[in-house]
């Protein structure tokens, strides 16, 4: 949890006025503070038991059943079948005996405390089963009976309470209301899941899922492409076990190359950042899945899910800070699954395309260019070698179009591709080809050569592919994919992956370090001129103001600015001056000043007679020209976050904004300007000069640090309008609103 | 064509400077001047010749051999093999007798002129055999024979002299370069695509494509589908017969419900618009797939077609404008097809969706936002007749999640689709489940009740299906996918299509009438005060203006508009007067306007010394605040094309401009200003006052009839800015460049 690490105490904080939901949006925290710090060190003692857990010597079924077609018959059906090596404990006065095996009437007449536990027994049994496995010296218990919080407010009571016996206990928890878990290198089936009846081939791929039907589909879809999962957990209702928490259990296990995630939504912000910096260090992708991007999916996630509705564009934000792959449905996944556990990492982000249709290079090229990789002119070296091996009406550009020819000469398709692969320009390529349904033998052939003298990856695209082709090409270690735009979009996540990969080696990712720090300030929106102190103390650049508490001071302070001023309504009970007409601009000359000092209070008097008014704030105009919008939010899931948009009607209507978590880089901060559409606008547009961006950049920074330095205190800041010009940019307005975020004894879900 | 219908004389277009390619940009026109008209009407002869080709009573394959895994043995091989009907001709010198039919050595040997020729020979030769072809009364060939226009200049000039031969025999040509055709009702295999060599069930999809290799494996994805292609035709170099007037043929075949184009580029914009309309009148979904939709993929198509590029930005506004449904892809277009050819056309975009994971509904509602289908809260009868049959644990809302009970209640998710199915808000559902591998039959008996009892339409997305089990809901008229999001998708292809149909039903569609008008100018651009006169007289409101030829009449002006103005240098050799300093804004008094005068004249005489100077224009300044752009432009493919987009700082970097080709209605113009991303602020933001759309939706209207009406001369009109405000739009700077269409007597392709 972020704020832990900002504050002396653990926290959770108040429910965000904003939220919706069917539950409060606080952060959960155990009532055993986690010490803070990466993934592999944090909360040692829960970690250990998950790994064991995940990986048991030994495993009870309580509540076994002889039928095995039953939720609760089905786990000892898949551990006795697919044979799992340790022991298996089944758990149920009814039976002396199950499937061969000594069934015990109870978890206190087991010989010996079970690693892991599955719970299959009726929801108002659970908690006494829990209980009596506590006692037993279990440590981890895998619930899969629903009837808890998915039921509304009185399940959710029901399941606060299993949370507290297992943690009574020392005990984790896995669900309740979850499928279980599959670990396939170690043929441990807890779990009723229907992908369990087929074949489950460990594999490179650990996946936790939030849904459990949906995930049960998505692991399907992986056997189906032949990948191998080599753990499935899906997490239920997450009443002490989260999401983050099981992934980051699961990532250390050596097998386990690519991390793959879906998520309905999140409570623990912390975490997830620290699953994502912990991929990053063990060089493991991270490919999420999150649903409820727009407001008809959130209200369908609040009606479906007991989780918080994350604000997608902060999840969305966080993702990128922090290197995860997120994809935007199930297909996706899998085809980003199936490259980043199939192929090398390319060196850049050009695609070379070779194909022998050039409408389908046309499209590839599209593609390509929508997304962000480059498809290089080729050097004229590469397109002479090319020409010399393929027919005269092919191209040589990229793409490359070989034409059908390939059937008559093989070796016209292998030369060609390591010719294009052999382009400084080219980290990647795309083969693409259709049908070829009597050259399935050669084809394979050839791509198992070329696959050998590569040094660099390539992703096969074979339309309408004969039977068989892709096991075949799989076998070689050869990822294919049976669309164009599919196999581009691949080969995008692998060169972004890349990228991270190589910003991490390069210490991009290092945050700028920041101390907890306690203002001295109670709650509330804070004094201009305090607010405008502390931000520039912290390195904001902010307009210089005074505090005028008459028309005499006013025009003081604007003889002493020597320029033109802004005159602003100065009172804590206004926070958006303008609304109250509080504002006026651009005045210069001793009678304008006085005339308008005049009118602001009366402006303000008419529109709020309760406001308490301190003066008028006097402040020199500013004489940057690009609007920018800049502000801080206390988010409920992620902590402080900082947003940077385009000021004005821009703001309104095109909602241009980017996020980024704090604490952040000036190098972070160039990534976020660059999410803005009107990002051209900061490189001087129509004859104006462009923005010192470097400035802005660090400027960004510094608040983040700041932000993140008071997270404890600071509930929303608002800089509205920074002005920007070839001279950095400068706060012009601001509002800073302190709420301390306090200990709460109940802990809403 | 579309200028044909404006001038007198059919007419090619000059090669527009801005274009790129290895072609020219002109418009083809045939020697014999084809009749305007509707498709169905127009170049008669032509019609019933291909429609012949298509349908032939007799095939000559010329060049015909015996060895039938060859390109000139194909046509024959699969003619005999899949039992054509009509007479086969083989003609090859070489042979007495090939397939066990009779062999004749040459086209004038055949005992009767054959409906189709294919012509199988090399390049070289082609020209004679057209001939030879000609003489003997051939109405039609299929030249597959390469080594054309794909090879460049030389190649173009003999493809120029095939088309020749053609027109002088009166034939059409279907080619060169192309993999020919196949009409599967008729068993007509004039093809040598790979295609052909599976099965070639027909059906009711009429498939032309531009690429061979493409177009060959979508054929095979189609087949794969278990969809029918009842035409597979590629088109080749176009050298005559062009995609458009292909297609139009095949869509007048009865048993063809569902047209599907693959586009690279077009030529002739006009017989595009003419399909499209047709296609709308015959209640045909068209659906067209086109590459080339940015730079790396224009430059990539440049490279590799001879087609034109056309402008995406408006080949995609006149899709959307004639009610062409485009797909992004070759999966996407399979998705349309597959919705299209078997699923009702929803009467609204209401999408119901029904799951047995919360997650996957939450997935499949974000999808539907995204894309503009409504996901309607349902009646609260709806979800009080849902909660009767669905579990507790479920959801009533939609999406509606009924959990896998299912399965234990069969009942449970017929009764359900059929409640969600009967909310009036509801048009058309998506019922969503995942493997369930034990219960296909169960499940294929539900969804045929579902079929036959429901009165909207609903399409199955089963994730993970179990073998058969698509093929087996087709069996019974139901539409199958493998993913939600392209469920989804596919579902909204139905509504766009329903949304088209009714419009069309409406006469939405219906063009405003113009008159072809000369006007008095010669080419270049026209004198201010003439441009502002004809648009004021074609009914579109300008800014008033003068011309001032001194001080004093500019002085004069000034008083009678009796408020401020602005002056702008008058010159023809001047388009651009900002960029020479010589425009000056809101000059009010009379020092201040002589002053203004001066300084325009110097500063012309300082940037331009060698332009001629009319004088200055005097326009009072106008009132609108919001700034928009709006321009015509003669585009070599389709004609007179209005644009209108916000302008300023936006239109620079965010290009958010909206295309639609003249003529077109006031509706068609509220549709066209829906497109911008910017539409909000015409309704006023931040306090600003609604601008008056009708008016601006009637200006757009009238100045396309009026760029319709004058498009044999019109090459380019500006108008930046246009003021809109309460009161309806201004038009303030205006430039009309002139520039007469000529016919070419030589027409580069």
């Amino acid at each position: 949890m972020q704020n832990a690490t900002m504050t002396a105490s653990p926290s959770a904080n108040s429910a965000h006025p904003g939220e919706t939901g069917r539950h409060s949006p606080a952060v959960t925290q155990p009532a055993t503070p986690p010490a803070p710090g990466p993934a592999s060190g944090r909360q040692t003692g829960r970690h250990d038991i998950l790994a064991r857990m995940l990986r048991p010597r030994s495993v009870a079924v309580i509540g076994a059943s002889a039928q095995f077609s039953k939720v609760n018959g089905r786990p000892l059906k898949h551990l006795l079948e697919k044979g799992y090596g340790g022991k298996i404990y089944p758990v149920n006065p009814k039976y002396a005996e199950l499937g061969g095996l000594p069934c015990y009437p109870d978890a206190a007449s087991l010989p010996e405390p079970p690693d892991l536990a599955v719970i299959a027994v009726p929801a108002k049994d659970v908690p006494a089963s829990l209980r009596e496995l506590g006692a037993a010296g279990g440590r981890a218990a895998v619930v899969f009976s629903s009837g808890f919080g998915e039921l509304g407010e009185v399940g959710l009571a029901q399941e606060h309470r299993l949370r507290d016996i297992a943690r009574e206990y020392g005990m984790v928890l896995c669900g309740p209301n979850c499928l279980g878990f599959i670990n396939a290198h170690e043929n441990v089936y807890a779990t009723f899941s229907q992908y369990a009846d087929g074949p489950t081939h460990s594999g490179p791929i650990g996946f936790v899922t939030q849904s459990g039907a949906f995930g049960t589909a998505i692991a399907a879809l992986v056997r189906e492409r032949g990948l191998g999962l080599g753990y499935f957990v899906n997490t239920g209702n997450e009443a002490d076990a989260s999401f983050s928490e099981l992934m980051s259990v699961v990532i250390e296990d050596p097998r386990v190359r690519v991390a793959a995630g879906y998520l309905e939504g999140i409570r623990d912000g912390e975490a997830l950042v620290a699953l994502a910096r912990r991929c990053r260090e063990l060089g493991k992708p991270l490919v999420l899945a999150k649903v409820g991007r727009t407001a008809s999916g959130a209200r369908a996630a609040a009606s479906h899910t007991g989780s918080l509705a994350v604000e997608d564009a902060l999840f969305d934000a966080v993702a990128r800070q922090y290197g995860v792959l997120r994809a935007r449905n199930e297909e996706q996944m899998l085809d980003m699954l199936q490259a980043l556990a199939g192929c090398g990492t390319p060196a850049g982000n050009g695609l070379g395309i070779i194909t022998q249709s050039g409408g389908a290079g046309v499209m590839m090229a599209d593609r390509a260019e929508e997304i962000g990789l480059a498809v290089p002119v080729l050097q004229p070296s590469t397109s002479a070698a090319l020409q010399k091996v393929m027919p005269a009406y092919g191209s040589s550009g990229n793409p490359v179009d070989i034409t059908g020819q390939f059937v008559a000469e093989p070796e016209l398709l292998r030369e060609s591709v390591l010719i294009l692969l052999d382009d400084p320009n080219v980290h990647i390529a795309v083969v693409w080809l259709q049908l070829m349904t009597a050259h399935v033998d050669t084809l394979v052939e050839i791509f198992s050569r070329i696959r050998k003298q590569a040094s660099k990856p390539f992703i096969v695209c074979w339309v309408a592919a004969p039977p068989g082709a892709a096991e075949r090409l799989r076998q070689h270690g050869i990822v294919m994919f049976g669309a164009g735009e599919r196999a581009v979009e691949a080969a995008a996540a692998l060169t972004r992956y890349g990228a991270i990969q190589r910003a991490h080696q390069a210490g991009d990712g290092a945050e700028p370090a920041f101390q907890p720090m306690r203002l001295p300030y109670g709650d509330g929106p804070l004094p201009t001129l305090d607010a405008v102190a502390l931000l520039e103390q912290a390195g904001v650049p902010m307009a210089p103001v005074e505090l005028a508490a008459s028309a005499d001071q006013a025009v003081q302070a604007w003889r002493r600015f020597g320029r033109p001023v802004a005159l602003k309504i100065e009172s804590p009970d206004i926070l958006h001056k303008t609304d109250v007409g509080g504002v006026m601009l651009n005045l210069d000359g001793e009678d304008a000043i006085r005339e308008a000092y005049g009118e602001l209070l009366a402006a303000c008097a008419r529109a709020r007679p309760d406001a308490a008014v301190a003066g008028v704030i006097v402040q020199p105009m500013s004489a940057g020209h690009v609007e920018l919008v800049i502000g801080v939010k206390r988010d409920p899931v992620f902590g402080a976050m900082v947003m940077v948009g385009c000021g004005g009607i821009l703001l309104e209507v095109l909602r241009d904004v980017a996020f980024r978590r704090a604490p952040f880089s000036a190098k972070e901060a160039r990534a976020m300007l660059e999410e803005l559409r009107m990002r051209p606008v900061l490189d001087g547009v129509r004859g104006r000069p462009p923005v010192d961006v470097d400035q802005l950049c660090g400027m960004l920074s510094r608040l983040s640090q700041w932000a993140a330095s008071v997270a404890g205190q600071l509930y929303e800041l608002d800089l509205n309008p920074v002005l920007a010009g070839p001279d950095g940019p400068v706060g012009v307005d601001c509002v800073v609103v302190l709420r301390t975020i306090t200990q709460q004894l109940q802990e809403p879900r």
